[in-house]
């Protein structure tokens, strides 16, 4: 099938196609002060505050002028909160509107003013946390990183905990350490012991030697649970999800490997987790959808799925530039390297009544491959440290080094036709004098 | 010294004497729709929404109209934000308004009017949870409950982990989950092994048969840091602190114990959490400061606070009540017995630069004597499962059954100016059918 065109310049390699149409928050040059909703299309942004003052949605009558509020809120909290339904009649709209063959060439196409008002170019706008996160939990799917990790400390045969193949292990994360594509992280200082084979183990207070990143996707939730009452896991919690986000979970190990006994990470990991700035919808990720990692245990009812492509294939990467500029692509690999689906992660969280709630996030765990260049750390990169990683530029790392910049991005699909997330962007700043 | 009287009856064993003036959120028979913020005075609760309407803060100079409207919204947050001068102001000035010798009697006591608008008697009232929580933390710094836990899974002498005495050790919780005291509490359903000792282990999905209390003291945070500003742990730390609450962490042990490897508790711990409706202040506790459990380890910088009694002495104690009726105070012990005070566990949670914020929620973890009577879980009670709970009635336990309702309790000082908490209350309603 040939790709839908568009009446606006689409470069082939962009990855804001008209099959992708993701939220997003922004502002502008023109109004720096007030934070809105967007689409991302090609090298612009529309303005869906702007476009919708403007009688832009007039062709949509779905949408009610109470739903059109939403698009004057500072978060897409609001509009998720409308439900699938409404998000897809949105984004078919905007394809609509951005079709060469557009039914109604007067909203947009041959609109100049609104045009003009509504339609940025992205490097006039900056981007924003699309959603005010109310809980962030991270899962631990990646089954190839969890055999992984558990094989550095562990033997392979027990690399899996007995639980793992049972049901979604994942821990609650802190969501106010959650930031956008390009928010500097600081090196945190934590407690951790120089010598960790000393006997008693004493700890001291130090910046992280051991700073990692956790390749993951995220999901953002748009229809909650009331307290007690589950989401089952078919229809009920694939209709529960807003869409999705490339996730860098930064993880110092050396903080972690001390603190996490018994109650799991803690200031290992709440120093700061990187979303990409657009929301891609589950609509436009369908075409994409693949089965996840075989599971050999039998799953009990509430995590069974009526169909099995319930991961997407997603093409991962994750580039290293370090300070002095240069780029080394240190890891591909498919987000399809999951043993458990966000849906079954859905029910798996609210299975005990837990609430869930429009704007919460799940992460997926880092997702590796089963080869050398596949890895979504650096942990099994340098095989817990123990090897180099050689980088373009006669750069060697095993861990993170200040100024290090670590760019995610994920695409699906075609030239022509490719569906992706954008950045998810950070750079390393220099643990805060103590 | 003698309690400070008022001209408004308080009963002598009223835990919201003139010494407390605690902070909640109510709604009232008259006003069903609209919480706003109050504080509880004997059986009254006096409305600041209406008492700052009607002019009631005339006599207090330094409260700005700005600051005026943090009382016209629906949760603490607003007033929290401002800060704990303005907290202390506000209380000063409310004693004094209900003083018998009060300098301002044209306020309230001789303003029939504004009384009968705003003091309103409490059972005319309905409480609701106090704050809107950012992020909610759980620590464990309970010493005593963490060695009896210990000590049920291993050797006494390890029962405490190596990083115990050197960190409070946390993890983050579920702020969705965190309810005020009256909401029932469904008993949760999840994975749990029938047989823990069979190998391979296999799980079955089936309502928790071990459910469990946590006897905490949790801090709410008025003031935050930056991400990446660690709070110092002498004067920030403190200054951070909004007021406390009692708290039940509600605990599935038997999900808990199948899931909790290697990530820490998430369902067991994820279906509720009930705290006490009144935020009260630093300010009313001073007189109760107690110093912690000592410590022998040696403790890194950020940790070591200039004065030792940054604990308090506050007789908690924990009722249960079958559904036929019967109650028995199954524990009293004093919320000193911790190990670490809540200004180290904010020193601690942001000492990696994990942003706070106003609203943020801290559980002290659970709280246990070194006898018999003063254990703060029914884990601890029944030694783990294994010896029966007496209660009045003939009654026995050794979890919890449905329609089982737990009340904890908190008060300090003496006859005529106790000050505590009100309670923290929550009934089992029994599983949700699957």
């Amino acid at each position: 099938m040939a790709p839908p065109k568009s009446w606006l310049a689409i470069p082939k390699d962009s990855e804001f196609s008209l099959s992708n149409i993701p939220f997003g928050i922004i502002n502008s040059k023109g109004s720096p002060l007030e934070k809105r909703p967007a689409i991302a299309i090609s090298d612009h942004v529309l303005d869906l505050k702007a476009f919708s003052k403007g009688d832009g949605f007039a062709g949509l009558a779905s949408l009610s002028k109470e739903h059109l509020e939403v698009f004057s809120q500072s978060t897409l909290n609001a509009f998720a909160a409308l439900g699938q339904p409404v998000h897809n009649s949105v984004r078919e709209y905007i394809q609509d509107v951005f079709s060469e063959t557009t039914s109604r060439p007067e909203i947009l196409k041959d609109n100049d003013a609104l045009r003009k008002e509504a339609l940025l170019p992205k490097h006039e706008t900056k981007t924003h946390l699309p959603m005010e996160i109310g809980d962030y939990t991270d899962f631990f799917a990646g089954k190839n990183h969890a055999f992984n990790t558990g094989a550095l400390f562990r033997e392979p045969k027990n690399a899996l905990q007995p639980n793992y193949t049972h049901l979604p292990v994942g821990y609650h994360g802190r969501a106010s350490s959650v930031v956008v594509s390009g928010t500097p992280i600081t090196r945190p200082s934590g407690q951790i012991l120089l010598d960790p084979t000393a006997d008693p183990k004493v700890p001291a207070f130090s910046a992280s030697r051991l700073l990692d990143i956790e390749l993951e996707l995220g999901c953002f939730i748009c229809k909650g649970n009331d307290m007690g009452s589950p989401i089952s896991i078919n229809k009920q919690a694939e209709e529960s999800i807003f869409g999705f986000v490339l996730m860098n979970d930064w993880s110092a190990r050396d903080i972690q490997a001390w603190e996490y006994v018994p109650l799991g990470p803690f200031n290992g990991k709440n120093f700061g987790t990187t979303i990409s700035p657009w929301v891609v919808l589950p609509s436009a990720l369908d075409s994409f959808r693949a089965e996840k990692i075989p599971n050999e245990a039998k799953i009990l009812p509430y995590l069974q799925e009526s169909r099995q492509d319930t991961v997407y294939n997603i093409s991962l990467s994750v580039d290293l530039t370090t300070s002095e500029g240069d780029t080394t692509t240190i890891s591909r690999v498919s987000a399809s390297n999951l043993l458990w689906s966000f849906p079954q992660m859905i029910a798996h969280h609210s299975a005990g009544g837990c609430p869930m709630r429009t704007g919460d996030l799940l992460g997926s765990g880092t997702i590796s491959g089963t080869g050398e260049n596949d890895l979504g750390s650096l942990l099994e990169m340098s095989l817990g440290g123990k090897k180099d990683i050689m980088l373009t530029g006669m750069h060697v790392r095993r861990f993170l080094a200040d100024g290090d910049t670590v760019t995610i991005r994920g695409v699906c699909g075609e030239e022509g036709s490719y569906v992706g997330f954008g950045q998810c962007s950070g750079t390393v700043a220099s643990a805060v004098p103590f």
